[in-house]
């Protein structure tokens, strides 16, 4: 599990702590009569069959979601297409009338005044009417806090290939997911023209607690692999090492493969064990995970243009933020461990954060090429002869 | 206008601010060469587009929650039939297992023991065995602090008779809008069986911000008149005042009758003016009419054994529930000022509140019978012709 260590450092107290059932309400129903008591277990058996009809309701949105997935496509396709520079829209698609005020307006003037001169510029210097929306994805990226957090500069120059996110829904019969698409035109990165991210999720109320169904909820993801060129791959690094032996005092050098930060180990997900037993560490990862995916499905697909502008990030720092994202929702999903998500108040600036989701490794690394002393003994893993002050 | 004062006190700043939209978008836009900003409004008008598609999306949620409304009817009469007394579940309908460990389990035998002699004294006292399940809904009332805050004592023996609490769907064709409805058995207290709030909301992008669409929003509500029996409306009291006059020193005593907290007057909402203006206090009174609106409908009414027992609460107090909250919802909302929620975290106890609704008098009031000395001048409605020293 090592090489999962995602820690939230940021003074965050048991990010994973399960709340103990109190048994206040089994207090109170032992306080009723029995006669009465008797019917609150008729309500309670009621309520369980609420729950089971409130799992098929889900599964219809489901239903409803997919069908309009299909309905937004095309828009979506022109959005590729004009971000791509396929496609050039025409005047009349163009046409757009902004809400600022007359004194906006009247700054907008000197400003166009200004535009003309520099559209003369333009015209002697084709270079400054790029192809289609330059970095489109790459600024969204960057403008949100929740992905600006994964990313690393090396991670900037790949996505600026980023063509195209789609999201798919699953198939009518089959298990309900959704899976995000990362399209990019050729690279000098990687093969792959299309990275995906799976995630499943789950519409039905565990048996054992069947009150706290509240919809559906992600239980579970998957990346890809991802065919890097050779030397290309921004999600190792190559360390070297000194080690000091305690007992002989002799340095030796080694040179290792370790993970590095990277957006794109977003495609190399910890994995839920079968057993659901999980540490708190790769629990919280999970969860960040979870949100991070949600919000590709709710947000940045929909309406990424908003992104890009920034008009979106302007709601969401809103005041009704947080209301807003209470009830946004139409397909709700419970996460594993909910303890991540952007909230924002009049009373309470209430920044949940968004750890680096990746490797921390606790030892001390170099960079290769960097060198110092260290006089501790080697990690664990280096499974040689060396004495061992332990044994 | 001074009937619906309501005022949330709790210190929170400027309840209805609304936040400028900041122009750094435009600054953004502004930024981009001019070929490039031409296709970024290409795209915010295929934006448009996408808001009218989940106008419509949102409209067929709304169709399969009445279809699912439906559904669940049987289960909620049947529910109200137990709760009354009406019908007697079967053991069968009756069989609950709880999931206490083992440890509980034998403390519960324990308790089962003393059960069957309570059991014995009940068959002796057939008062043990109370019709149906008493003050149900009054339980769920004083249980759910969002309610509680609006509920008073002399509101309590009149909720004893409260039998059931439905949702109403609008029908098809018909604007989009929610009724709940109070269901009463016949009391000493007021004539109709039936108190109505009516939620009427909209779907459909707002032509001047189409982006802000996040689903159907509640716009307006509409109480009903309730036919009080005489001198049993505990919506008004009687106040007797002692007014001093400043210029003369003489004393006198008037009476008049004025709002009274109560829960009934949830049937009595602040109107929302057609032309939208309205003053801060209103607009916040309104906002917290329409989240208990929406908690009625969202949570207590289709789940209302479960806030009878207190495991909705816990639910609702336990980490994960900001979150939940947040995506529990199928039926996405706006508040008209949405500054009023639950919310809860691990890091930060953020409970929003629920102020008391309704009428804070500043000035002095007497109860009838009471009686105080006052110095200062009647309040100014009194039109009488005494002597005003600002005149």
């Amino acid at each position: 599990m090592e090489a999962n260590k995602g820690k939230g450092d940021q003074g965050m107290q048991n990010p994973s702590g399960q709340v103990d059932r109190p048994v206040s309400f089994h207090f109170l129903e032992s306080m009723l009569p029995k006669a009465v008591k008797r019917r609150v277990h008729a309500l309670k058996r009621l309520q369980v069959q609420c729950a089971n009809i409130e799992a098929k309701f889900y599964e219809e949105v489901h239903e409803l979601e997919r069908k309009y997935a299909a309905l937004y496509q095309p828009l979506f396709d022109k959005r590729r297409d004009i971000v791509t520079g396929t496609v050039e829209p025409t005047d009349e698609e163009c046409e757009w009338h902004s809400d600022r005020d007359e004194e906006e307006e009247l700054a907008e003037e000197v400003k166009e005044k200004a535009a003309i001169e520099d559209a003369k510029k333009e015209e002697a210097t084709p270079e400054e009417d790029p192809k289609g929306i330059p970095e489109f994805w790459l600024t969204i990226f960057k403008s949100v806090d929740m992905l600006s957090d994964m990313l690393q500069e090396h991670d900037e120059p790949i996505l600026k290939h980023l063509k195209d996110i789609q999201v798919k829904f699953s198939e009518p019969g089959e298990p309900m997911s959704f899976t995000l698409e990362f399209h990019f035109e050729p690279n000098g990165y990687f093969n792959n023209a299309v990275l995906t991210k799976v995630y499943k999720m789950k519409s039905e109320p565990d048996p054992s607690d069947p009150f706290s169904f509240e919809g559906p909820e992600i239980i579970d993801c998957e990346g890809c692999q991802i065919d890097w060129h050779k030397g290309k791959d921004v999600t190792v690094k190559t360390i070297k090492k000194k080690q000091k032996h305690k007992g002989r005092g002799t340095v030796r050098t080694v040179t290792k493969q370790v993970p590095n930060d990277s957006f794109f180990n977003f495609f190399n997900p910890v994995k839920a064990p079968p057993d659901g037993e999980m540490d708190e560490d790769s629990e919280f990862t999970l969860a960040t995970d979870f949100e991070i995916g949600h919000f590709f499905r709710e947000r940045i697909v929909p309406r990424a243009v908003l992104y890009f502008t920034g008009e979106a990030l302007e709601d969401d720092e809103s005041v009704s933020f947080s209301l807003r994202r209470m009830h946004f929702e139409t397909r709700p999903y419970k996460m594993l461990k909910p303890q991540v998500g952007y909230l924002q108040t009049d009373f309470c600036w209430l920044w949940f954060f968004s750890p680096s989701l990746f490797l921390q490794f606790e030892e001390e690394e170099l960079e290769e090429g960097e060198e110092e002393e260290q006089d501790e003994e080697g990690d664990d893993d280096d499974d040689e002869g060396d004495f061992d002050p332990k044994a």
